[in-house]
């Protein structure tokens, strides 16, 4: 059994306000040249296959694309589960009517977890799909008490552990944090508070676990634990990332044989500091003046329109910085850590600026239940 | 070859705010015990599937319930297209990846129409899914000069002729507004300026034309040419209508055999007229009280909450009118004449009211293309 492992696709996805579809569509058609070329069984697509609960239109008619290309035109089977982007009902929709095809959507968790048991050309594997649920989900449905992720997760993988894979290697399928992995601004926090973590020892027993969420490429805890990443760099502070898809095969002890398969986004997403003459000097001997730029201007006098001047040689400039004109680079600093932050953190600060005192535990728990009201009713729409 | 032919399910529709869904889930159970009671084959949806471009998370989970009971669990064919209320894209995701299970989505127009042909029980027939598409697109796809939805429909059909069925009878499944169709308030106008009428002499020469738009059942031109009506009344104006799918049924002689199972509401929807204390008086021996009535009093004096009083007793008053208040009936008559017309007929009024003058051609172009430009934003959520 070999398969490649992706996710966070986020297809729609807007960065500063540019449609990324055209880069989607490059990286993606990347994804089925790989999966063709090293003639995998399956493509695991672990969360985040949408930005949104409500893709665009022209988002839908890509991943129709894609799928259709890997499924029906490359006998490729695709198993995705959906993230905490996706709306779950939506993605879902008519799920069982496509299984036969070789397309296994796994949408809404359900009461019980239905093992996708394939063939490969060398070997199967059994995959146990787990879309990203809500605590108070897993709770409702597997009758158990748990109030943080880790505790929902447990419950979750007691059925994946009590399967029979008859000897098959046991992969899980997940989008969930797992503890100490490391973030990029891009990443919509799980929840609020932290009880989002967690342990990466949970998953040492399976023979691979596929997850999701973290958009960049690393393994926790065990070599066999991983996300591959997202498929494009959506955030600035991506830009030294390198994307790639998981290639993964399995020996005949079952051990997972990784790889990374690297992908070239049509455009690159990156900081550029100078000053603005330097710059546009520059710009001449930049074959890649096309990519997606941050640039940061160390001039410290003002200059008239300089983002149209920047435009004029790099057109997809898409955020300008004036650091030379910054009374204090602690400013920038302080804008940067803000963004990291969580909503709860971000208005924890704000309240404290204004009313000189911290939220009480009650005002604090308000919070925390008016931004979970928010997120449902936008997941809801 | 027996089917169903049903329509306009517009899940997720709401009347006067109220939603709808549980009445919708209602009458689709019926569907499918209709559909299993009667042996059908397969069960046509002749569009409208949903009621918006983007349909809310519940209704997608009540259409993938009742399609999983239909092809799933009964063994049933379904084939349902896009008429003007959906959105394409959505609805066509991943239908290449369905059809192996019997069921065909059959979301943007393309540039071939595919049959379905479908072998029954007793003897087989072609389909042919025409799903809603405006004359700009036909003329795109089919290379043609339709400007009309008639000329668009001719160049549709075509195909359909051209198409050797091998003896099979012919269906026609498609979204458009027959020439002297009787219209209900319901339903949204195609086109705005009168180019959306077709003529129901077209489809003669086929053996069923299964339509979907309007909410009334009702066959024009040919009894075969038909549309089976929407599965609620989803305005006050249907209150006389009854409402039903059609069955139909293929002889040896490839003539279709029809009729209609009525289909009945968990809750109706009429129109009361009386005074306030005779209608509160009738509530107790009115076993149908919780019908989403429009109440139309006829008392000439002022009544402090007269909502509040008989929604204690009639809990699903959805729409209160004082007929006997109002100054003349004509106010009446005028109101409703209003409700009846399009976009464009209704600014023509507004505006000649205001400056005194009628909308000259090129004012009467620009909002056409203003109005056009609307529906469409909106189709592209």
């Amino acid at each position: 059994m070999k398969f490649i492992h992706t996710s966070d696709w986020h297809i729609g996805r807007q960065l500063h306000n540019q449609s990324l579809l055209e880069d989607q569509r490059h990286v993606l058609t990347q994804i089925v040249e790989l999966a063709k070329s090293n003639e995998v069984d399956a493509v695991v697509i672990a969360g985040d296959i949408y930005d949104r609960s409500v893709p665009p239109a022209n988002a839908v008619a890509l991943l129709d694309e894609v799928v259709n290309q890997l499924v029906n035109e490359l006998g490729i089977k695709v198993i995705m589960i959906a993230g905490n982007h996706d709306g779950h009902e939506r993605l879902g929709f008519a799920s069982r009517q496509m299984q036969q095809s070789g397309l296994y959507i796994i949408g809404p968790l359900t009461s019980h977890i239905e093992p996708i048991v394939l063939q490969g050309k060398q070997g199967g594997a059994a995959f146990y799909p787990l879309p990203y649920a809500e605590p108070a989900t897993v709770r409702h449905l597997y009758d158990c008490a748990a109030s943080t992720h880790e505790e929902a997760m447990i419950a979750l993988l007691e059925a994946v552990t009590a399967h029979d894979s008859q000897g098959l290697p046991k992969v899980v399928i997940g989008h969930c944090f797992l503890d100490g992995g490391s973030e990029s601004e891009s990443e919509r926090p799980l929840s609020i508070g932290g009880a989002d973590k967690i342990s990466p020892s949970l998953f040492k027993d399976f023979d691979y676990t596929a997850l999701g969420h973290l958009h960049g490429p690393q393994y926790k805890g065990q070599e066999h634990t991983r996300y591959s990443g997202s498929i494009l760099k959506y955030s600035f502070s991506e830009q030294k990332q390198k994307k790639s898809v998981t290639l993964v095969e399995f020996d005949a002890d079952n051990k997972p044989q990784i790889s990374l398969l690297p992908l070239t986004a049509m455009r690159d997403v990156r900081i550029v500091d100078g000053a603005l003459d330097e710059l546009l000097a520059a710009a001449e001997n930049d074959a890649n003046r096309d990519d997606y730029l941050m640039v940061r201007l160390s001039d410290k006098h003002a200059i008239l329109d300089a983002m149209g001047k920047l435009r004029s040689v790099y057109p997809n400039v898409l955020h300008l910085e004036r650091t030379g004109l910054m009374a204090s680079n602690e400013q920038l600093g302080i804008r940067a850590d803000h963004i990291k932050k969580g909503e709860l953190e971000m208005f924890a600060d704000f309240f404290s600026q204004v009313s000189g005192e911290p939220l009480t535990q009650a005002q604090q728990q308000m919070m925390v239940d008016t931004i979970d009201a928010l997120h449902k009713s936008e997941d809801n729409q």
